[in-house]
């Protein structure tokens, strides 16, 4: 059922296909957000060619939702934007064919009636769950191990639970860690390894992959292919940390050092380098 | 009608002494924006010597739409105030006399209830309406081209309706783009050439300068000036672009070189190279 | 009563302690305050080792005010929550023991109905009271000297006030201008010199250093320390910026050494400039 994990990094043609085609296609991507990350969150499409616009004013979460490539949900973006926003933003994006994310941030930390809400937007047809250990066991129905937004438990303890949930629900499952697991319905199961643990000192990384993956999702038409383009959006952040982290001098030139990597990383290899 | 359009840049004196009188007296500039541009824009803000506020706190938007020198107010801010704190917004600067920027951000992408509450705003006396071209044609009538915050018209397009708009309403209408247009009541037209394509590939840039314009309008009180206050707006950011691009590494580090030169821009010539 | 003002910098013991426990114990920090500001706010005490948690999601603010190491409330943060969120977080907090500092933000600068909200907060027993001198002025029942978030008071004026709040409400206040200062209820008085005039040209470095004040809350279990907690918080920044200051080409890019800065700083004489 579960067969071995399959490592993949930027290097992998896959991965520069998607880029590629995000540079190309410049894909509206809609996301319902929280603040503190909307900003990285934007910049980080950006980077990469995509076209977003985040948030829930008069008349977007139905239109952006129906129109967009493709969408994240961001449970945190529950501090500005009510659960009926996101309802009818994902509402819309189903009656559109329009894939979505759902990042659970903080899920397990102790705020039953925001996990509640998380919980049914999660038996909405997302096409991916991405989260870190705490937040995924949560939603999967283990125990609640989050502190705030922080993680508390390890991908190893995530996985069987995570594996579960992917099968249950046919969603792919996305989990953050030292390295990043993506799991889908049918046991396949791809490891990200690299990337760097000044990501985690940066608010907003993990946010902001969520919208990347939406992004990689608006390019991937066929759902067969998702697996790889959620895997893509991931190998990407993982080797924009590595090209940021020698240089960095601290947390915040790393975060201007990785989307500035975001941004320089082409499809042909070998330009990767070049400024 | 309608004259041959003048360029004008940062080298032209009066852009250099609205710079100054901006340093010199702090205007206070109120801004009701999105929280994806909030921080940008008051930063932006900040390195002219300019004193933001935003948001609309209880009591703000009466009080600091009074009391400012200057307001913008970003249509995509209704992502987080309402309407209604708008519209108290506008209706006590005009009250007090104080100038304010309209911003239609993504007008004309599909959203209707979110259109039409821009098409209030704009007729409640704006001193200026700001956007792309996508954003400034929806504003005066003509087809909805927007995807997202994203124009997909070009200026040329866009030129005979601004100018309509402009005579129409008796508003400054500037449109960003590869050079910036700005079109008064009378047929004046100014053109902003230089800026960076950069800068479309950093969120919140078009709606910082509509921040930026406002500080403009707060050190220039016979509205006759008006017109040259908002190309001044417009000739500090192209230059900024100019200085940042070169030594970018990327989108980010190019964000944070163009709010550097803001801040290191100085009215006498001969300074603004120097760090 | 008011004994002689004791000066405090990064090299104090206290001090170096403070970041220390920070960085060994991860204190799960939690903060109502305003998207102009969060990001920064949450990269501060992301680059110290503290894990911050932002916004009042539905059910946030009674779990995260209950199990927080302590909460910072940014009067400003009624741009993006309800009066009754804070409400209801600082009655968690003050279930749990919690300690809670107050930021009154642009207080006194016109808008009486925030205002008042502010005076109801600061009488449900902050631990600290944290503002530039005409927000503390202004609390302090003195006269209202604000200009949107700018203050246009001096600390000499704002001294005595600030000893008479500190003395009536059992609250400790600090104040951040060319120097810090810090008054406990019983006339200590310190002083933290140093510090950079940049900090006030870059958007939300005041808010965030509410932020970090309560991150050396959450490691001082006694409150008879909390004097020294808030000076050291205090006496981090003004390290930080003067670290940051030196090598910047702007506003900007004294933002982010500053930050930097803040991840660079050990606990350990000797460490802090190396890179």
């Amino acid at each position: 059922m579960c067969s071995a994990p399959l490592p993949m990094d930027y290097d992998n043609p896959a991965c520069r296909s998607i880029l590629q085609r995000i540079r190309f296609t410049h894909p509206f991507v809609y996301g319902l957000t929280n603040y503190v990350a909307a900003t990285l969150s934007a910049n980080v499409l950006l980077a990469v060619g995509a076209a977003p616009a985040i948030g829930a004013a008069p008349g977007w979460a139905s239109s952006f939702g129906a129109h967009a490539g493709a969408m994240w949900v961001n449970a945190a973006g529950l501090i500005n934007c009510t659960a009926q926003d996101m309802i009818v933003a994902v509402t819309a994006a189903n009656a559109h064919h329009v894939p979505w994310v759902l990042d659970p941030v903080a899920m397990g930390a102790g705020a039953s009636e925001y996990d509640t809400i998380i919980h049914d937007l999660a038996m909405r047809g997302p096409a991916v769950i991405r989260g870190n250990a705490s937040e995924v066991m949560a939603l999967a129905g283990g125990a609640a191990t989050a502190r705030g937004v922080e993680t508390t438990a390890s991908i190893t303890q995530a996985l069987p639970l995570a594996a579960k949930l992917a099968q249950a629900r046919g969603v792919i499952v996305a989990i953050s860690g030292p390295e990043d697991h993506i799991l889908a319905p049918d046991g396949q199961h791809i490891i990200i390894p690299g990337g760097h643990p000044m990501l985690t000192a940066v608010t907003g990384m993990g946010c902001a992959l969520g919208g990347l993956v939406a992004a990689a999702l608006a390019v991937t038409p066929s759902g067969n292919d998702r697996l790889l383009a959620v895997a893509a959006a991931h190998a990407l952040y993982a080797r924009a940390a590595e090209m940021a982290a020698p240089v960095a001098q601290g947390t915040a030139s790393f975060a201007t050092g990785f989307v500035d990597a975001l941004s320089r990383l082409q499809n042909v290899t070998g330009e990767a380098a070049s400024g």
